[in-house]
């Protein structure tokens, strides 16, 4: 009998796969003997405690029969295998679901992702590194741990984080809601995710902002609605130009438009509300990073103005702790809980109730609050930072959106198109520099050289640096251009 | 103007909403001028403070227009909107999902729940108490915090906790798999969902074995799967009996059939994948709790003798280490990587990056395989203690299935039929004793007495303790039988 040893892992595991391979390729004839343990031993080179090991294991699988002593013989009932044809190559999409996927979204190329080798990127979603953070966040973890207790959580979030939400709602966002309308998942992608299921059909319009979140396009396409665009100005969400008839879902984030930085109006407010309310569209309010305002207060969420409960509101953890924590909330109206229950049940039973214990904790404690103050403070610093260093040494080149809010900037180079703009990032990568265009988050791009700078990942030593050094590339691309033939 | 604080949170909050309020509700004309602000404090008592940064707020929010000293006026376009009228009435449902999520699923009424007030339960899906498990997991969620990157993880799982679930699956399964086919998910519901959206289009067959994990089946009909089930007996699923045309997807558990106890033996196993070859239907095969095995090593499990590319793998840390931590992992056939890569990231973007980080480094030091061992050894004395105390004070009455595995057993009440079964729980209860049936786990429940005897979350000596008080319950309903009238 002839077996081969693949070499990975222990003896014993090498030995019983090369024992069933030989019987299911058919290398074993049914009720043939199997070599006796001592022969085999010697053979291989291995322990005879090896051998009867390995045996014994295939005889509980019933790949084998009979007792030590008197030989091992293989099972009759045994039909031979094909030899494995597993191929890498992908198949065709097994669902339309599936199907989607392929179409909308390209895992490989998304937007704002990591460059490898910068040295300063203007990446946006990437958070302030924070080691006192780190070292609260742990402390709440191993405290969390040894007090959680083991089994499922409720799927809508553990009691107290909801309330500890709710309580953070009411005195920052400017909206009242009961514990029993909060739940808590793993962040915007999955609370998009679950309005999606509770409130649209594939088949069913929703309307997006123009410009928005990729990520928020991608979900909303691969569930199967049908992407429509309404175009923001100064004042947010131009509301006369929502469709007729109205879409099932509305899309918004009114505190901070993404990505243009539009702070959504008083009267576009109570349009959209009254829009919602009249034509029975659901609105979307995702609050992704609302309380991080620098001019003030901030600004309490359209949803505390909703008096037909028409808004489905969303918060992250991403952006006032960190990404990878993969926390956030959902408020849904009242009349929508038992889906939105029954939506989360279905996904996961309810999220980690470790950490949702942890951020209850550093929530109640002033823990978190006292983070979310010492991280305005810093961000405030790193934009003037960042806004400063653009009016010294970039200048009227670059038009720099009026945003008062958040963790980026929105900037057009005056007078250059989307190629100059290619041009521009490919650029400033030879340079050390990763700067992001604004393209991917417009399902029809405008024909200027937008970026997007975020500046929440960077000191204001290291933005100074890579304002300079953005400054440099301008040059360089300006210079190249008044050079190149005309 | 007449305004009336609510008393929830800060004084500066409430008069905020109030003045909202009035201003909303049509209570103050367009243009009218709100009362100057030492008289407004004076009114309510408050600080002047808490008047003017009030009044700030709402200007910066729009409501109202002016400057300090020279008066604040309501802004003119705001529109009276009508009183609050969000009931607290459900809506009908609003997408297909929605329907189905309250048609199959009652979150009421989930099969093994907890009952309140209860001396012992013997409770099936409850982890066991581990003081040590619990101190071991602090350090290492401790650990993690201080050294994970705080950024977005890959929607796929840490590289590092994929290969050590390689590298554990390969060791302990028999299950060869690349990290890249592991995806990390939120526990084996996340699994199937995942799979249900890859795989089935609503209104596509799934087969499922009977009986099965009803959430499995839940899962599975709010998706808009067609369900039917093929029976198990004691050699698992019977292959013979499986549809012809052949369905989508099949669901089994051949290493523990959850709830019977069957192991399906070899034949069986290569009839199914036999079948799934033939007739391009998927499987699913669902490992929860394979590696507790009583009469020997693990058995391998059914994806090592899968040589077509027709299983999908899912295992769980639910059982290996504990639910709250909502952690699982799917192995994928190859061909459908991207497509399940595409369902993680649409559904949350992927699973939190610390817990993953410190399961990975508990997997790698060996800290998860003492854990195991040390498990294994504490569920087999609980489960003989169970068995022990059956026999010698049940006796003959009760039918115990033959399972060698996982953390509990069925126990058929001989002679007595589903009613009776019913009156034997609902009498257990009033004695401090829970007791959970298995008909949830059917689709078309036998109209037998069965219960579903989970040994896990009791001590030995609790498990002989509620076993003399089940045994106690069995005497009084026979009592109580045989004193009734014919």
């Amino acid at each position: 009998m002839y077996l081969e040893l693949d070499g990975n892992g222990p003896l014993q595991a090498q030995l019983i796969r090369a024992l069933k391979a030989a019987v299911l390729g058919g290398r074993t004839a049914h009720g043939e003997r199997l070599p006796p343990t001592r022969q085999l031993a010697r053979e291989l080179g291995v322990s005879r405690n090896t051998v009867l090991l390995a045996y014994e294991q295939l005889r509980a699988e019933g790949f084998i029969e009979g007792r030590i002593g008197s030989g091992s013989y293989v099972t009759p009932p045994l039909r031979a295998l094909q030899p494995p044809d597993t191929g890498e190559a992908p198949l065709p999409p097994q669902s339309e679901f599936a199907r989607r996927g392929r179409r909308y979204h390209d895992h490989e190329h998304m937007a704002g992702r990591t460059v490898p080798g910068m040295r300063y990127a203007f990446q946006y979603g990437v958070p302030m590194a924070n080691p006192a953070l780190a070292t609260a966040w742990a402390r709440e973890l191993a405290h969390a741990a040894a007090y959680t207790p083991p089994g499922y959580p409720p799927a809508q979030g553990l009691p107290a984080l909801r309330e500890a939400v709710c309580d953070y709602l009411a005195r920052r966002r400017g909206v009242v809601a009961a514990p029993e309308d909060v739940f808590i998942v793993a962040g915007t992608q999955q609370a998009v995710a679950l309005a999606a299921r509770v409130l649209l059909d594939p088949g069913d319009v929703a309307v997006l902002e123009e410009p928005h979140y990729s990520a928020l396009r991608e979900l909303l396409q691969i569930h199967g609605a049908r992407v429509r665009t309404v175009p923001v100005d100064a004042e947010g969400l131009c509301c006369d130009l929502l469709p007729q008839p109205a879409p099932k879902l509305a899309c918004v984030t009114p505190s901070h438009q993404f990505p243009s930085g539009a702070l959504m109006s008083l009267p576009r407010r109570l349009a959209l509300l009254e829009y919602a309310h009249r034509h029975g569209c659901w609105v979307l309010e995702d609050d992704y990073d609302g309380e991080f305002r620098y001019d003030g207060r901030p600004l309490a969420a359209l949803r505390s103005l909703d008096r037909h409960g028409r808004v489905v509101y969303i918060g992250t953890f991403s952006k006032a702790v960190f990404p990878a924590l993969r926390l956030g909330y959902l408020v849904a109206p009242p009349g929508l809980r038992t889906d939105f229950l029954n939506a989360k049940w279905q996904d996961d039973f309810g999220s980690p109730a470790i950490e949702q214990a942890a951020l209850a904790r550093f929530i109640a404690d002033g823990g978190f609050e006292r983070h979310l103050r010492r991280a305005a403070r810093a961000l405030r610093e790193r934009r003037e930072a960042l806004l400063e260093g653009l009016r010294a040494t970039v200048g009227e080149r670059l038009e720099v959106g009026d945003s008062r809010a958040g963790m980026h900037l929105v900037a057009w180079w005056r007078g250059h198109d989307a190629a100059d703009g290619d041009a521009l990032i490919a650029h400033a990568r030879t340079r050390g520099l990763a700067l992001y265009p604004i393209a991917p988050y417009y399902l029809e791009p405008p024909d200027r050289a937008g970026l997007l700078l975020g500046f929440a990942s960077l000191g204001t030593a290291e933005i100074r640096e890579a304002v300079a050094l953005f400054a440099r590339c301008l040059d360089e691309m300006e210079g190249k251009r008044a050079a190149a033939p005309p």
